[in-house]
């Protein structure tokens, strides 16, 4: 019960030796990784929340707090009841930054203790000098990890396999040259990759280290001195040694890595990303540093021919696993069976598992009936698991990893015959969903320019929702990715042809309900005119928006005409893949409104 | 003829003295101003071009280069031509930076001259951190213009008078106050305000040292020593004198500011704003300098209630004037009257200065009738000045500096029956405007979050304009203040109750005509829900929009609505300061569409 207690107890006799007023503990691992293996789930370890995001401050003296972002309001609230911990909502006019929070808390002179380990480069300097303009100090040399945490997790060591060529549709060889070629493009004759979908993108190579995140824990070095990946050698058989070897990549052990880069000419230039390099590594690398961007980031989001293809194809069989899926839940709660959230995450994967090519979900299936649905990131558990009712609303927020490609889908499905808050509320998200689906933009535009249109509709209301509207998408790897990204806040990184971007406006009215409605889509070339280049988005999934959920009258024609075009574009694809009895639900499921 | 010839071989024959490869000539004074005094158009001096924005680069060998946005590219390519510096379209996808083409041209270890006190302390940096990473030095420290520009106009003299609090809405020493605390905020004991138009409004005082822009040169310092104002005595009357001292005020000569501040306690804590602050301003506060955004900037911005009401009643004002001119406009074209553009900003100027409380224009209006129109800061000369037709396009850009208030207005005019294409173009832009002024917006929205609400309609057709969407407007001050600002590069500043900014989406086609329409609309209180405060804004120009402009099938009927609501208002407003002609014209101009 106070298990949190005691370890945040051991975590202050630390502090108190290494002369520390406050200790930092973010959720983070040394690849900057946004999903992290449970070896470095120390933040979870020490107070008790499990959610993906978030940083634990441990003062000496008074409460620990936890900074986390709205998707994890409800959650962390639960999660942390009665421990000392005290939730700071992030992005709340009223809650200061851990900045600030320090400087309030802690006397001038005070240090503060991170692992530079843990932190990117740009965020510890951050942190550095919004602390020092206080006067407050940073050491970022502390890890009392080792010390008190007895029972650590190993580091994984889940087995590689190669992600085959024809899926990749480039070799890893390739993809080396052309990463050198842009290392040296900023006057760097060398590259050091510690993100670990860049690692993965970079080999052709897959793992299981990271739950639902194909990579495997690992850092590569280009470079004169070689082509080398620092990867645990009981990870790698014989064909994955042999095939590394083919593509002229030679490996060391992870645990090298520190000592090569200290080892290295004074001479040499290597290529970092701030944004996904721990402080640490470059503390390392010192004098040899060049930061700049990463050459893999623009090539592994701008996804090639045979990605492409490989995508609308995992597009259709995740439809039709969905179909299946949601013929099911329907038939079964028909007769009456008690269905609950763990149920319907249990058919999703059931289904999807019977698909071709199928390998993992691609996150955590949310299931959230009524209430539940407005916990943004809501996990149904044994304790809440709820039955679901012929009323309200359910959000399935669900997603796969197929070899030849990554689904994320979000439906919000009306149980029964929908009320007209209901229906209201779910027509100005799909507004919003419709309007940026149907942008068109000149190259160069990114994300956070395009954010509001998505919005637009809720704002004429008051109504908002906290998180982006929309985040990049992997191939065969994280569901999340970068750089691009559709929110609030400013990411220059601009939309470019062959990305593949979340589009997922929501509304969660706490207690209530929750909306959300999330395709992916591709930019693809729209125009040339004498003003430039226009791009604009392709919507790449394939399943049908829930027709009983419109307010048509909210709706102009233009918007009418696009959700009948999309339902049934879904039902052209899709048919042909289907029996008879799917193909009718199907048929009935996309009826023009 | 070639003039500018000879100013760039004595330009170079210093740099050659001064051992630097290349020199950056910036359009700026010491005080980051937009708009700048005779004694320091060193840019126009030595390259013949008098855009209010634009860089010259003059390498040791080769041409020189004249980098400008897309506002000047038409007028830049007529002034440089038969000289040797050739034009840099920034902003398109094929034109470098200046650092990129600097690390083109020179060679490593070569050295670029800039003068510190021409260039802001985040533009120096950026710059220098540029050059550095391609091999290049900075030499912050050059300055040929006194040895070489031997006719140099003086330094401003013009008279300062004091702006009455009854128009004002707070005193001087309540803002100095107030400024003191803001920069205690930041832990700072002193404040030093280089920005014009923040001397101006924090001292209520204003002057004519710069065209269009009612400032004085100065400085402000204020801190343990005393509140000082550093500026020439020789502007400054016994009553000013008065005023200032009674304000808690001080003054020394604008020359002994550098001498005052390398004098001050290296105890002394100064917050400098580095967006307003020359580099060499900063560096002469050395240890001293605390940098943080200007806590003038902010309450500058958000106009008080007493500000507010005198916009309001000067927007009437200006709304008659402009009736009075476009109906002499229409007369004497009907009589058959040859009218020029200059003519049409003749007339303007005499209408508006007939109103109570003018003092200025607040620009050069820009009358451009057809393709002059596609110039988007044209303003006609003996030259150019082209006679109106009755047909094509009028674009009309003017406002007035009035005691109570700073106008700025853009009517886009048909002088005949308007083509299909003109009713489109001119559609495609009102649908943006009346998108941004109709929005509704979270606390926290910075301008940049709705540039594309503005373009949007635009972009579907390939169509776009290069210009900001909205600046932010001076009370009885410049006619572009920030922070705030509509544009698609990123500026974080929030939108926020108080603050007058333009809505002036346009669509200019080279050779064929131009269309902007523009309103200033004050940010207000939305609505207050359990999703946050939200703003929106109220549109305070008063003139119509041209009726027979509207292509009407393209437009909902909200938009409709929207213009009909808003040309009754402006008759609301205006008729009963017309006699009966000119309320009978507005009403005819102010009919349902």
């Amino acid at each position: 019960m106070n298990e949190t207690a005691t370890r945040l107890a051991a975590l202050r006799a630390e502090m108190k030796r290494a002369g520390i007023q406050a200790a930092i503990i973010p959720q983070a691992d040394p690849h900057m990784s946004e999903y992290i293996a449970s070896h470095w789930q120390a933040r979870r370890w020490l107070s008790g929340f499990s959610g993906s995001a978030g940083t634990l401050v441990v003062p000496a003296e008074g409460h620990a707090r936890l900074w986390t972002d709205s998707r994890y309001f409800l959650q962390a609230a639960e999660q942390l009841e009665g421990t000392e911990t005290e939730l700071m909502k992030e992005g709340l006019p009223g809650t200061p930054s851990i900045e600030a929070w320090l400087a309030e808390e802690l006397p001038a002179g005070a240090a503060v203790g991170v692992d530079a380990m843990l932190m990117s480069v740009g965020a510890l300097r951050g942190l550095r000098t919004a602390l020092k303009a206080r006067g407050i100090r940073l050491d970022t040399m502390f890890d009392a990890l080792p010390a008190i945490w007895t029972d650590r997790p190993a580091l994984p060591k889940c087995a590689v396999f190669v992600h085959d060529e024809q899926y990749a549709g480039l070799s890893a060889a390739s993809k080396i040259a052309d990463a050198l070629d842009g290392a040296r493009a900023h006057g760097a004759d060398a590259l050091f990759v510690s993100a670990l979908d860049q690692v993965a993108w970079l080999l052709n190579i897959r793992s299981r280290d990271v739950r639902y995140n194909p990579v495997a824990t690992a850092y590569v070095y280009l470079g004169p001195e070689g082509n080398i990946l620092f990867i645990d050698a009981d990870k790698l058989d014989a064909d994955v040694q042999a095939y590394l070897k083919g593509q002229g990549v030679e490996t060391r052990p992870y645990t090298a890595v520190k000592t090569f880069i200290i080892g290295l000419s004074t001479q040499r230039r290597v290529l970092l990303d701030p944004a996904s390099t721990a402080y640490g590594v470059l503390e390392a690398f010192g004098e040899r540093a060049v930061e700049a961007m990463s050459p893999i980031a623009m090539p592994k989001a701008c996804k090639n021919e045979v990605q492409i293809a490989g995508i609308r194809e995992a597009m259709k069989r995740d439809g039709v696993a969905l179909v299946h899926s949601l013929m099911e839940l329907e038939s079964r709660m028909a007769a009456g069976e008690a269905v609950t959230e763990m149920d319907v995450a249990e058919i999703l994967r059931r289904k999807r598992a019977e698909q071709p090519l199928f390998f993992d979900e691609s996150f955590g299936t949310i299931a959230g009936y009524g209430p539940h649905g407005a916990i943004v990131h809501y996990e149904a558990d044994e304790k809440s698991n709820a039955t679901l009712r012929p009323e309200g609303l359910l959000l399935i927020d669900s997603g796969a990893q197929y070899l030849d490609g990554t689904t994320d889908i979000t439906r919000t499905i009306a149980l029964g015959t929908p009320t007209q808050q209901e229906r209201a509320d779910f027509t100005l998200v799909m507004k919003g969903h419709i309007a940026l689906a149907q942008a068109v933009f000149p190259e160069g535009t990114c994300g956070t320019q395009l954010d509001a249109l998505a919005r637009q509709y809720l704002w004429q209301h008051g109504l908002s929702y906290l998180h982006g509207t929309g985040h990049g998408v992997g191939h065969f790897l994280n569901v999340h990715e970068g750089p691009q990204s559709v929110r609030l806040n400013y990411v220059p990184a601009p939309l470019t042809p062959g990305m593949v971007t979340s589009n997922e406006p929501g509304l969660y009215r706490a207690g209530v309900h929750g909306i959300r409605c999330e395709n992916l889509v591709l930019t693809v070339p729209a125009l040339d005119t004498e003003f430039g280049r226009f791009y604009r988005f392709e919507t790449l999934t394939l399943f049908p928006f829930d027709t009983r959920l419109f307010a048509t009258e909210m709706m102009t024609e233009a918007e009418l005409a696009w959700v009948n075009a999309y339902n049934s574009r879904v039902y052209d694809a899709l048919a042909p893949m289907l029996g008879k009895q799917a193909r009718e639900w199907l048929e009935s499921k996309t009826q023009s409104i």
